[in-house]
């Protein structure tokens, strides 16, 4: 069973018998989605959608909504939130030249950069139409914030590559930007249509656990093992991507505080640098800053009813538990 | 004076004093809209925003609107439309590897692919948010649904090019989708917040104003000249795209039915082959055409008070003078 598999039991027994029947409808719904702007669009928008993915932030959608809040509605918003994640993995898929995501050929590897960059336009803008539905412009508002947030974190992203002075408040805010954003509109929009919880409340709690979520990604990085990533230890590295281990790491080494990223020659000598990092404990520092973020989240979430505090609690310790 | 300039002044004459100031407004209002998401996307949105263009979107947002739309909402709308186009064109500036767009660097060329992707999917969801606040679930389906369209027509020019066999048919579909359905949603918001005149008529009359639009840009790549046009002629032909000026070219001289444009050398033998084609009496077969669907929009017009249709006929007579 995979981790998420075991999140959405562990939330089923907590009270949520509803979230299985709203994770097949958003299957149903998005295979159905790209449908109607010919074949190309319906054939690689339909495989990026099948190739599937954890559906951690439609997951999110639903338990924030809770089991009474109107299932086409809340579907639509599960459904947005998931079609601008996958969106922006096509287009990043496009920028970095990648030949495979979740084990699978990506769009630009099958279809070249022009199919690629046409699905996830495709897959953003029907994003939006399904949000229209829903008749709730600050559901629109709220997407499209996040949007603008993610285009700003692929930047800060490339603006601080190489540069291993990079902060840890710095780090922080390119992963609030590039990350978080998605997971806190997840649960903003859960909240708009669940009518129980405080948006911003609600909307922080995403924020944090989306921080522990890149946080955890990035540790995986350079912790590996590559068998269970599915890819090579320190590919990071490798595109000048500096992460927290690495900012903590320089800290603690004075070798790796010297050390340009730019002589890293190949995936070899970045499991070597990995290790490095590895043995000054920075995994463990940066594990422990997620776990703190996530705990944090867990006790600031604003008057829930107790099944679904608890199943909010189940997925965020469901994020970090992916990572345990 | 440009041939926009004088469409403006012939539509405030016409009845249209309210026109001048929304423009101005959409211009500051656009200026606005990109800062907040870092430097590096205020600087270059900025500059995709302020190299203008012709703002013929805007304007048919303004005058299907009419004079006693709120001036704020109908603002939003005309924004949002171009904010559209300006997406449109920084991405297919990434995809082509260009490098100048009006006279000016692209993004791309500036601050390359990341960038100019980054910055195309800020002004893209921009144009979302900005609608959002009209609180109107059937704007933003308008703007999906062309985004969506704008998508397709991309795949389709792809998925066409080098096939000099295309069809009429095909081709117009293709335009349909790349260029009309733009003019078309601008229309429906106008038409939307203006309340006046059938969204469905006007949106129609847009489509073909669009694709009249689209077929005499296709003209001019063929008959320059470049002193004019920007660009030298024939770029549509070394870069593989079949339009309507080949298409009926081909039926006429059957040496440039068997020619292949893969044989195309260079701008000298795009020059010769666009020779040829001007000399089946294409290009006036073609702008023929635009002139017959521009006539035949402006007499299927639905019913609207007579300033306003008659400014509506300027614009659209002014698409096509640009051309005469």
């Amino acid at each position: 069973m995979t981790a998420v598999a075991a999140t959405v039991e562990a939330v089923v027994a907590a009270g949520g018998p509803h979230i299985p029947p709203r994770l097949a409808a958003l299957e149903e719904r998005l295979a159905a989605l790209t449908t109607g702007y010919g074949d190309v669009l319906a054939r690689y928008g339909g495989e990026t959608i099948a190739a599937g993915g954890k559906r951690l932030r439609p997951l999110l959608v639903f338990v924030v909504a809770g089991p009474d809040a109107p299932a086409a509605r809340v579907l639509r918003a599960a459904a947005a939130v998931e079609l601008v994640h996958s969106a922006t993995l096509v287009h990043d898929d496009v920028l970095d030249r990648a030949s495979l995501r979740r084990g699978q050929p990506t769009v630009v590897a099958s279809a070249g950069r022009r199919v690629a960059a046409a699905t996830g336009d495709l897959l953003f803008s029907r994003a939006f139409a399904e949000l229209a539905d829903n008749e709730h412009a600050d559901e629109v508002r709220v997407l499209s914030a996040a949007s603008s947030a993610l285009a700003e974190g692929e930047l800060l992203q490339r603006a601080d590559a190489w540069d291993a002075g990079v902060t840890v408040d710095r780090y922080l805010r390119r992963c609030e930007r590039k990350t978080a954003s998605l997971f806190e509109a997840a649960c903003r929009l859960g909240a708009l249509e669940g009518g129980v919880g405080d948006p911003d409340g609600l909307g922080a709690f995403g924020r944090a656990v989306g921080l522990a979520f890149q946080l955890l990604d990035d540790v995986l990085d350079v912790s590996g093992p590559a068998a269970r990533t599915g890819k090579a230890r320190g590919t990071d590295l490798l595109d000048g991507t500096v992460t927290l281990p690495l900012i903590v790491a320089r800290d603690r080494d004075p070798e790796l505080a010297r050390f340009d990223l730019r002589a890293i020659g190949g995936p070899r000598e970045a499991e070597t640098v990995c290790e490095r990092i590895a043995a000054t404990g920075a995994l463990e520092e940066s594990r422990r800053r997620a776990l703190r973020l996530v705990e944090e989240a867990k006790g600031s979430l604003p008057g829930l009813p107790d099944a679904q505090r608890r199943a909010l609690e189940l997925v965020a310790d469901g994020v970090v538990e992916r990572y345990s």
